[in-house]
């Protein structure tokens, strides 16, 4: 196995340069880092490639070159410049691209995202989605990356079992869904109580918007109920994770 | 009005410094970032000391000045160097600590802090707090300083509208409510279904632990009930201040 030790290596360049999407774009790639969230990808069936791990994780490089990957050690330091992180765990590794799941194989639940863009939020959605037991997040256009590190981190793995889809017109995707049967719920600040919603069905979707813009006029206008949580204190809103959770949960009540 | 142009102006190094919790607790002070936020620590009745405003805003600054604070005028270059933000919009101010709440005077609802570090987490659970109609959030050992400006800013003005008490020994101070006729609910993996708690009654603590560790053994035993919320699919747990988000709006549910 290989060790490298200069920044100018190609396999640095090339794994550092995944950070930022249209970089993970044209190479058809995306990092993940640690090694929890590693063996989580692999678990999940994503496609390895390269590895760099730093050179106490030698084991572990050699683990990973068994299993198929283009696997490097290198000083903690080299690894330091590649991750998003700023104390890595010690490995990372380049998988392909997962292709999103079209939307014609829409599952019942789901969490769409209309313009959501933290993404410690979005990340944090998927995270609760998988814990409710949604089957899927739609991305609709100006959301974080769904393959950025920071949303697969505060995923914590939720990104690589529950899969998404995308849609760049997320109204045109949610009329399809209406028209095949998904009650459409919007959270809007403008909406009716959430808790006197009418039922929504086995398949529904529940639409998060923009962090401070909220949802479009247009996705108001596909969605099939407006609702928003009560505000009791002086609060005028919630965090777009905290209230998409609260939602989650509450919809996906046994 | 003065006009400061130097970094080395005491103004500028004393507010600086009350980015650090120790400098904070010795000068007595903390820092407020941002006219939205100043606003609501005036509406609030936080004690206004000093003000630094960009050139842009010396109107603001006047009137800052007039509600009592010293107030000075300075390039953005010193705004930024003075705040936590990267991006300040444009004004910071210094108020006294407000006084922590006692234990005697405890509101019917409390949110308990056992150890939650991350600031954005505990600012979040704060804006939860106010929203869903809590009273008052109870600091252990260990958390993130109530009065940073990460928690602060997280919480959006809640943090000065919810007041908050502290208990260097959490444990005891759960022990001393539940005596006094509170329901002690934790969040705790090990806890029975959440949605299947006993009915806490008018008087609750509902206690969120580290995001790491979660609640601490003695604060188990001190609990009258410990609640875990489902996990469906395969995440093994939830952010921490959104499944506190889910059990307030829950428990606080009409």
């Amino acid at each position: 196995m290989d060790r490298i030790t200069s920044a100018k290596n190609p396999v640095v360049k090339g794994l550092k340069a995944l950070r930022e999407r249209k970089e993970r774009e044209a190479a058809g790639r995306f990092l993940v880092e640690g090694e929890v969230m590693l063996r989580e990808a692999l678990k999940c069936g994503l496609t390895l490639r390269e590895a760099l791990a730093e050179d106490d994780l030698a084991a572990l490089a050699e683990e990973l070159e068994a299993l198929g990957a283009r696997a490097y050690v290198a000083p903690r330091s080299l690894l330091e410049s590649v991750c998003d992180t700023r104390t890595p765990q010690g490995v990372c590794a380049s998988f392909d691209l997962p292709a999103p799941l079209p939307l014609a194989d829409a599952p019942a639940r789901i969490v769409a995202l209309d313009g959501t863009q933290d993404p410690g939020n979005v990340g944090t959605i998927w995270r609760t989605a998988d814990a409710a037991g949604f089957g899927g997040l739609l991305f609709g256009g100006g959301c974080a990356d769904p393959l950025s590190p920071k949303v697969q981190r505060a995923a914590m793995g939720s990104g690589f079992r529950v899969p998404f889809m995308t849609a760049e017109d997320l109204p045109a995707a949610l009329i399809e869904l209406s028209r095949r049967g998904w009650s459409v719920i919007a959270s809007d600040l403008r909406g009716a109580d959430f808790y006197s919603r009418p039922d929504p069905g086995e398949k529904y979707v529940l639409v998060i918007g923009n962090e401070a813009r909220g949802i479009s006029d247009a996705t108001r206008q596909a969605a099939t109920a407006l609702v928003k949580l009560p505000m009791r204190g002086g609060a005028e809103s919630l965090n777009a994770a905290v209230a998409a959770g609260i939602m989650m949960y509450e919809l996906t009540r046994v």
